[in-house]
């Protein structure tokens, strides 16, 4: 017997076309460089990206080309997502916090054919222009200046095509529609190759009541960048379901993020950690009477915030709900596209303290659907879901990558029964709840016993001299690994190595958990996606 | 260049993996026959399911195989949802609201092996028992009673079942999970038969949250029943979100219904106009102060509850809302999953009066993601999205059905370029919103113009003396057809046709739109799923 279905494929073309029927009136809002905020309608986006799809098919890319984007968070870069795979192409984002010479590497490695770019950012590609050739480089007036003539300019490319009777590329569904390279903080950077499939497949779980939660009625502020793993695809779903949005532009600061706030209040917003920390610092330093900022800001009761990136500590999810605002946590990877689990109010938590939510809520979460995870332990097998027993996260799902973009499929990151090895370490609660212990990378294994760096890291940095740390392992003839702490103490504070042996004893550590050494550093070196970069920190203490 | 994503199958196996491990201790609530209530966990839904997967595995149930069930909603019916795939084979539900000899002939049409029967349903079974064998019949004690041993037991079978072995028939996304009858209103009834692929992408698009909007913390009450295109589909979402199901069982009375929901209050349900609208005239009845139910209720006030299958008058809409609740409507057919078109609130009205919001409400609504909707004309051609301009709505997408089983593909259903034609005349708003004015077999074209028997309907439905009223087309020589309305009025109430047509003229009808004859009938004759079944009428009145 054989399902009567039809046949058809996923497509991000759909979304468009939706977005173009149904919420033509709705609005995307971007900040310009200069600070001011540029309006534009749902329907002005999709003739705008029908036009850049047909400019791109006039240029002459063909099926699976690859256009880069070198771009803030704007409406434009928002046409690429789209307008680049209606043509059949693969928009491939480029992150501009790397090192020129690895922006380079990554166009090179990826063939890049094609580069769409803020103009406010030539300054930065010039600096790797000699890496690799675009065909075309392509400069989107972002600051409102004219374009060189010796780039395109994207305006005029699609003041000049003709949208109105372009067709679609065919495709498949499991046909490239956007690639995203890994930071690379253990190595070279490697291309994530996204489908049409595992987008629209990621847009609908992400998009659920318990996740981002996205109605018609909400308004957006992807903080994120859109460079980072699609801005956690969090795009694909305000174009699939009519949501406004509103877009920070270059301005990521925390006064200029309370600004924007204020003027158009977000129902909905993506961040990572750190620049959520400043965000709610400036805004209560301004409660101060005496601060020049005294009433400047509105923080948007009833926000729901998604953050991830790096781990969520629970004071500042404290912080947040002091102002009416719950922040949830997310964990993934690029090579996950990237939600995989969230921490969300659960059903079997409806009568716990306010102390169990919060430990909850600074836990990576819960599994999404569609994506099936599991601790293994070093011999292989399954670790039990018993809130302590701690392995390698492994995962396997539509939206989860395979393999990477011209690289043979490397053993130590796919097991052989096709999962992909995350390299973080956790464990399971009988809930669900998944919470990170470690990089497999940075666990440190003590006379045959594993400490955990993140354990360490959280309770150095509850003493209240600590502004961050980071715990590295070192190598030690007797113990094989000893634990080291790279501390940054707060400006004017002051704490020695036994105060914080002390206070680790304090927090339930046992003696030979304890680091020897506590090195006093000006700050923790941290990656483009601002992750603790602790690669660094073993150059800088090999032992 | 290929995307590097994992191929993955959709697998409804993967929502009762995710509801074992991450949901075991939420609840799922069953009314017996008796009225008391069954109190059931996920964990056990979990086993039992799989149970049943292993035993009909061992009953030597094949791949692609249907397993018929005839039952109400409660649990074992939910664990035939999940196990009867997980074993490889089709769950088929028959319609217990139909016909004896109907039944039996779309059992043999769908060549159904097993049954698996509510005990309170036996003697439904034995009128037509002689239409079609089934190979084994298997009985579920709901009401509790020894199962007769000519008979297998449901639970019996259960507990002798290895369900923590068993494993998983393997299967590609495309493989048939379910099957269900249309209402055949119009000839013979067609299967359509669902794949594991269109029920989570279904499921999925329901489950957001401008639509069914669950969430982990929901309780769900699904009245619609079970064997109405799976419920509508609402079952596997809440085993996807590990929803707490309330399950009404065989008592869908307004008084068994309010007594549900007072003991065990939802915060989502669903259901058909004609039982939403008794159970609000019930409840409103029992606040009277001399009401024998004063005081005996409490209605769930913010529940939010989905309602289709007929047309949702306005009036119901604003009665709910009243106490708190809105409702939103859906339009769909079995042969879509059902789910194409809902009325959710959206950003372009935020300023709309209530009056603006309740029309909207009470219109089809706005087509889902995935569901490609048009309206095409007598000609062929796309018709514009004016709000006024009406064609038949015609649909595509990957849960749509694109044949029916047994059946070679008709013309008349689907368009050459594979487009389903459903059959009903509608337009189509600027903001996407559906109005369905007719079925293309109800429209009457009288004089070269058409006539919308629905839009008669609801005026004449306005006038204080009536209680429901059709219209049908009769044969007219000159005009080649003319309305008839057949009106059943309220007890006691009386009205000629005079007073109907001035009523009409009063609600901006044309003169020559006006029916020159008024039938009084007893009631409207109704489909087993609620529907006015004009064909009877017709049949009643052929000219």
């Amino acid at each position: 017997m054989h399902s009567t279905m039809m046949q058809a494929p996923l497509s991000l073309n759909h979304l468009l076309e939706r977005a173009g029927q149904l919420f033509s009136g709705n609005e995307i809002v971007s900040r310009l460089p200069d600070k001011s905020l540029r309006r534009h309608s749902f329907g002005q986006f999709y003739r705008r990206t029908r036009s850049l799809a047909a400019a791109l098919a006039g240029l002459g890319l063909a099926k699976g080309d690859r256009v880069a984007t070198l771009c803030w968070n704007h409406h434009a870069h928002l046409e690429c997502y789209f307008g680049i795979p209606a043509a059949g192409g693969v928009m491939h984002t480029l992150n501009l916090r790397l090192a020129p010479d690895d922006i380079g590497w990554i166009a090179g490695n990826a063939q890049d054919r094609f580069l769409v770019i803020d103009d406010v950012l030539l300054p930065l590609y010039q600096q790797f222009a000699h890496l690799h050739r675009f065909e075309k480089v392509i400069v989107f007036p972002f600051s409102g200046a004219a374009v060189d003539s010796k780039y395109a300019d994207y305006e005029a490319l699609l003041a000049q095509a003709d949208g109105q009777s372009f067709e679609y590329a065919p495709h498949h569904e499991d046909d490239p529609v956007a690639m995203c390279y890994t930071s690379g903080t253990t190595g070279k950077p490697k291309g994530v190759v996204y489908s049409h499939r595992s987008t629209i497949l990621h847009t609908l779980v992400g998009s659920l009541s318990d996740f981002w939660g996205l109605r018609g009625t909400d308004v957006l502020m992807p903080v994120t960048p859109m460079f980072h793993a699609n801005s956690w695809g969090i795009p694909y779903a305000a174009v699939m379901l009519g949501v406004k949005m509103v877009f920070p532009g270059p301005h990521l600061h925390p006064e200029d993020l309370l600004d924007l706030m204020s003027i158009e209040p977000p129902t909905v917003s993506l961040g990572v950690p750190t620049i959520w920390m400043s965000l709610i610092q400036a805004f209560e330093a301004s409660q101060a009477a005496d601060s020049p900022h005294h009433g400047r800001w509105t923080l948007p009761r009833g926000m729901r915030s998604l953050v991830g990136g790096a781990a969520v500590p629970e004071s500042l999810i404290r912080a947040f709900d002091r102002h009416g605002i719950w922040l949830l946590q997310g964990w993934g990877m690029t090579e996950t596209s990237p939600l995989c689990t969230i921490s969300y109010p659960r059903a079997e938590l409806r009568g716990a303290s306010a102390d169990e939510r919060y430990r909850r809520a600074a836990m990576a979460g819960v599994p999404v659907p569609l994506v099936e995870l599991r601790v293994r332990g070093d011999t292989g097998g399954d670790q039990p879901w018993d809130g302590s027993t701690v392995g390698e996260i492994q995962v396997r799902g539509p939206f989860i990558t395979g393999s990477y973009y011209r690289v043979p499929v490397e053993e130590d990151k796919f097991t052989a029964d096709g999962w992909l090895r995350t390299g973080d370490v956790a464990s399971i609660d009988s809930l669900g709840f998944v919470k990170i212990s470690d990089r497999t990378k940075d666990l440190i294994k003590s006379g045959g016993e594993w400490i955990s760096s993140v354990d360490l890291e959280n309770a150095i940095m509850s003493h209240p001299s600590v502004a961050e740390a980071a715990v590295i392992a070192i190598p030690d003839e007797k113990w094989s690994e000893r634990p080291l702490a790279c501390v940054v103490l707060k400006p004017g504070a002051q704490a020695s190595a036994e105060d914080f042996r002390a206070h680790l004893l304090a927090h339930g550590f046992a003696k030979w958990q304890l680091p020897e050494r506590f090195e006093f550093i000006d700050a923790v070196p941290r990656t483009s996606t601002g992750k603790f970069w602790k690669l660094k920190l073993r150059e800088r203490f090999p032992k």
